[in-house]
């Protein structure tokens, strides 16, 4: 079990500086996210795309923005369980929490902190008889672990990006990659394009193009994936990984069953500390709504810092806290 | 008269994001300080020191900071007014403004923003007999414009960084300098103390140490200063000028009698939009309280966003107000 002053719920931008705001205050933190990566939508949804109404910089790169806040925090430290997704929130009879992942994680937390953006980002699902049969089982909607898949036999499906990114870069480590798309055409970035028709004409990866993948098999785990191509034919493709990138869409998901005041897919909040209606349970970022509420990444710094104010008394409950200057003060560190 | 959708009152880094979050909604602003330079308690206060609680920023330097909000309002070409005060605020019968400073630059407005911070700073007045009556006829407690001192006699007194950067400067302007200060050791930088030192021994500037000045004189204008010796020798100087710089202390001033509900010298706002108990008046940054409030540049900015979405009404009555995002739409400019 691991154990923490501060839970948070998604490490999106807003999830992330608010470890910053709970350093400062000597709260430690751990982040929970159900993507892989770090940053929420900016490096899911956006990384390379400059946002121009971050305070003081003119334009910053989605990317450039998280990684910058990870620099900020990391003096505090902060741990993280990515790629998973959190289910149940279980009340101690101390007023503490501990909170269990789909994957079984547990953190017991004296303080929660629902940063969840728009919810948890699922994967698009492509319509393929069998598929939810074999998920586990070959079967992934994203790479959480690159070694996973050395010398295996992989079929990635899709045409944006992250198929285009993944196909280029499981061309080093898996043993045969194909990459099966509906069209010979791709959505992602023009670069990655012409790197996958390279690697294709090279033989080194298989190109798929005008087909989709109907049906999969196998016993117990996934043996074999096939293919219609738009001309009706149907191929059989033997392989031991199967994963789709269709995207993702954000769900509210669990945080909607805990009790908690939901108004229009969002957390009802108090502006004084952005707390929700249950206690030591608060709700910052995208996620939250009161009065006036933007979806603005500076919107949730400021909730962020509200919130580790009063979060500190469930924490510390002895002391009293005291407010400085970063400036005359400098910062901790643990 | 100056016409504009916002007057902001108060340059400091909220007053100066303000116009940004302004611009993105189409709104033009005009901001008046009282100091003669922007950024508020950044630049006035502590300008070299690196902030480290700026989302995005493991560190950043408060001048650096400022320049970046300059750089990133820019596009949206805000007027300005340095150096004078807000004194009148006049509602019009169609519930407009007219903002009227000490020195009598009217503006016209939609919205009036307060983003004063800790009020107007007001200079520390030594205690020198005649000195009121010779303000603004030789002595001033800022400089506005070094031009005006060129080839004149000027005196300064203080042992901080505005006496000592003054000093160092106005030795290539003025035809005379003279720095009195009632030690001989200096507060200010090490290296500013060096440089007049420096300037000292070459005959440039003129160094009075272990005393202070106890009266000045002259017919109409000033004429000539009195200084007196820790041994209780007077010396009169002549002199044009005379600028005592013992540092700046902020008063809410004016602002108190607006007839806004104010709270512990701050002014009570509506977390929804940050709007005060008077319509079309808005106060962001330090100047303002609600519960919860911190005084931090990363909530003003926050409140500042807020605020133009509210403010959008009163410039904008025919029009919808439509939420985009910078990154999705770029910046417009004007
Ligand atoms: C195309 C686009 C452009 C944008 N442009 C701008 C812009 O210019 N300026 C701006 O300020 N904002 C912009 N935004 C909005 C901005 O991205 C959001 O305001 C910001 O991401 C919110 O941060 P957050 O940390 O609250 O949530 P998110 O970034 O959404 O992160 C929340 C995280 O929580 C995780 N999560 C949710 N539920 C669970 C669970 N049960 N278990 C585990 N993890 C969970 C999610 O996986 C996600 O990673 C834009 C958004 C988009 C989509
Ligand atoms: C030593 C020190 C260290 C700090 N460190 C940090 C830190 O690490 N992090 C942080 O977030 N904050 C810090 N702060 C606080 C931060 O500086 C303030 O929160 C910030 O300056 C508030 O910005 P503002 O724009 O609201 O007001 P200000 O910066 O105070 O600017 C207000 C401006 O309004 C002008 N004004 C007021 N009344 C009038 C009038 N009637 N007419 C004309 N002009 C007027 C004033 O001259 C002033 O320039 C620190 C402050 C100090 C003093």
């Amino acid at each position: 079990m691991i154990t923490t002053d501060i839970c948070l719920i998604g490490a999106g931008p807003v999830g992330l500086f608010a470890v910053f705001e709970a350093g400062l205050l000597k709260m430690r933190c751990h982040l929970i996210d159900a993507l892989p990566q770090v940053g929420g939508q900016l490096s899911e949804i956006y990384p390379q795309k400059p946002i121009y109404d971050i305070p003081g910089y003119p334009a910053i790169n989605a990317q450039v923005l998280v990684d910058n806040l990870m620099e900020q925090i990391a003096p505090f430290n902060p741990g993280f369980t990515l790629g998973e997704r959190v289910e149940m929130v279980d009340r101690q009879s101390d007023g503490s929490y501990i909170v269990t992942t789909n994957e079984g994680t547990a953190v017991h937390c004296q303080v929660l902190v629902i940063a969840g953006g728009l919810g948890c980002f699922e994967p698009r699902k492509p319509d393929i008889i069998n598929l939810e049969r074999f998920e586990g089982k070959g079967v992934a909607y994203m790479v959480k672990n690159p070694e996973q898949l050395r010398d295996r036999r992989v079929v990635l499906a899709g045409g944006g990006d992250s198929a285009l990114d993944w196909t280029v870069f499981l061309a080093d480590i898996a043993s045969e990659v194909t990459l099966v798309h509906r069209s010979d055409t791709f959505r992602g970035a023009p670069d990655s394009a012409e790197k996958v028709f390279s690697l294709a004409s090279q033989g080194r990866v298989n190109l798929v193009l005008q087909s989709t993948i109907t049906s999969i098999n196998g016993n117990g785990h996934l043996q074999e994936v096939n293919i219609t191509a738009k001309d009706k034919t149907v191929t059989t493709l033997a392989a031991d990984h199967l994963i789709p990138l269709f995207g993702l869409t954000p769900k509210l998901g669990p945080i909607a069953e805990w009790g908690l005041t939901i108004d229009k897919s969002a957390i009802h909040v108090n502006t004084t500390d952005y707390s929700t209606n249950i206690e030591r349970i608060y709700a910052i970022g995208d996620i939250n709504t009161y009065p006036g509420k933007l979806k603005l990444i500076l919107c949730g710094f400021h909730e962020a810092a509200l919130m580790c104010q009063s979060a500190f008394r469930y924490v510390y409950p002895d002391q009293k806290l005291s407010f400085k200057y970063t400036t005359v003060n400098g910062i901790p560190t643990f």
